[in-house]
């Protein structure tokens, strides 16, 4: 790799023939390969790069340390014609999340709506990469999962639940789904570091430091605010505990006030994280083709909004389709941490680096 | 009734034998009185005063005005063993939630999950009843309903979105359920009104301007801001989309934005709102008694969190059943304005007026 300072963004191929490898070196089978490659790979074509290429270094440590396995097991049992229940054996994530959300739309082929918890799982990276996959197929899509904790509970004084997201996709005739990924604190935790390497300060109300006191220096934080900050944090926290109740509580798992933290130093410990999926068929509650006319009339008019100056008003996920076009036309962007992991992992798994897009 | 400036509280009983014999004189049939009586005694018990006895007089009205059938003929389509439509027949929608999430819970009881979109419906009070009902028989319960147009999107300058509620209500053993119902903006519009009667600057982030600038004075305030305020709003605003989407969308109603506004003057025309609900059975994904166990073990644990000073931590509910408790002895509180218009009612109605308690 060139200097790390230096632009650098490669072809998505190049990204996923990279990831493939280095997965497959640290241990991992080709569906657990192939499912982290898709949803990094997703990630950051949309310009979701906290649950992007960058965590690939983080799975190939879990992987090595053998937290993960990265030839497991997973049983689906099938409950109801509804429900399931998928064991993740403690594999990927991201195996886990495409594999349960398959079983959701296909129950919801036959009785219109289905739901998968999963248990004895991994971080899945982002929740927003199994919704879409459901809305790929012509399904509503909504995906859940906890973490461990990093979000105080409203009046709290200390981190309960973890950035808890909610996902939720829309199929869209003619166009890309409606997308919406978002985690139930204002902020992600790495915002919260980002800032603090520049020197800026936080938005108000979205971090606290050690005694849970609202603080905008990112050296000091210890926690960051549920949605909605200090006057309307119970619906952000309100939110995350329904997540918490979706993911851990429905699937059996721990809550993720006990899961052991992503981070580490702890490498060799499956965490046991929980995931929640579930599908539904537009047409499994109205007549064929009533929602796909609904949809669009309502992004039509969502679309014509006036908006506030020099902004524009966008529907989720329109964000994220520019962006993904973008990227598909220039390449993926590494900055230089990225750049300088991808090269140390090419060179200790012996994988041919990354090619830099002039 | 005595002067409306005492204290003035009701027995739970006198306040449903009055509403019910109200709703019966505006045109109601008993299944319709029965529901309506129900959704705003829970609403006035739990202390959730914007969605409880004051709303009456409203209901009335549109009643009378014909907005509203009293006796409607719903009718509910059973589309795949897991979802269906419940045409709501311009009937009350307190009527249409409790009809439909009694057909979501008996199909979560046969497949695992069930899910009904309902069409033609009006306004339904509070979210959380019927995702309450889904809880009170052991299901989980969700609620979701569109409504006018109050809430800018992020970054718009006019209301596009209603205050598009979100309420999840799961079974806790030997306890009230846990019982989330949020607005997806911070406040509802009602907060704004009453700010303006006392003079007080509303909290910041909460509201617009006409021109969709955010404002703190209740009588300059045109629109609702999204939960999140001006920065994290996508998030408010993406909530209230996908409550749209679910509410409108798959129920075959149009979008909020072009509701005829709850509070009329037209009070003749049927507005066509649109519910959704979703029940879940527990043990329809892991073992039976897991979930009950995994919610105890997860409100210990939050109730034990420690909290900010002068602060209290509380689960979801924990709020709202020690208000019903209180009231359950104390009685329900009338203030001046419920005093005034349930007197009002008595007298047109021909009703015996509420008893105040001593």
């Amino acid at each position: 790799m060139t200097d790390p300072k230096q632009d650098f963004s490669v072809d998505r191929e190049d990204l996923e023939r990279f990831m493939g490898a280095a997965l497959a070196v640290a241990g991992a089978d080709q569906a657990s390969a192939e499912a982290v490659t898709r949803a990094l790979v997703t990630a950051s074509r949309m310009g979701t790069d906290s649950h992007g290429l960058r965590l690939l270094p983080h799975y190939l440590q879990a992987l090595k340390g053998g937290r993960i396995k990265g030839a497991p097991n997973m049983v689906f049992h099938q409950r109801l014609a509804a429900t399931g229940f998928l064991d993740a054996d403690d594999g990927l994530g991201h195996l886990a999340g495409y594999s349960a959300m398959e079983h959701a739309v296909a129950m919801a082929e036959e009785v219109g709506m289905g739901a998968v918890a999963v248990g004895n799982s991994s971080h899945f990276g982002a929740a927003g990469c199994y919704a879409l996959a459901a809305a790929e197929r012509g399904y509503l899509g909504m995906a859940f999962c906890n973490s461990d904790p990093f979000v105080l509970l409203h009046d709290g004084a200390k981190p309960f639940h973890g950035t808890n997201p909610i996902a939720f996709a829309a199929p869209v005739a003619g166009e890309q789904p409606y997308l919406l990924d978002m985690a139930t604190s204002s902020v992600p935790w790495n915002r919260v570091q980002q800032y603090g390497a520049i020197g800026r300060e936080l938005p108000d109300q979205v971090a606290a430091n050690a005694a849970g006191e609202v603080s905008r220096v990112p050296s000091e934080i210890a926690a960051l605010l549920p949605l909605g900050g200090s006057d309307f944090g119970f619906k952000g926290a309100g939110l995350g505990g329904m997540v918490e109740v979706l993911s851990s509580t429905l699937s059996g798992m721990q809550h993720g006030f006990k899961l052991l933290p992503m981070g580490g130093p702890d490498m060799s410990t499956p965490r046991g994280v929980g995931h929640f999926f579930l599908a539904m068929k537009p047409d499994a509650f109205v007549e064929e083709g009533t929602f796909a006319k609904g949809m669009a009339d309502y992004l039509a008019d969502l679309r014509a909004q006036p908006a506030s100056p020099n902004a524009r008003v966008m529907a989720p996920g329109d964000r994220e389709w520019r962006c993904q076009a973008k990227r598909d036309a220039e390449g993926i962007p590494l900055d230089s941490a990225n750049q300088s992991a991808y090269a140390e992992i090419a060179e200790k798994y012996q994988i041919a680096p990354l090619t830099r897009l002039d």
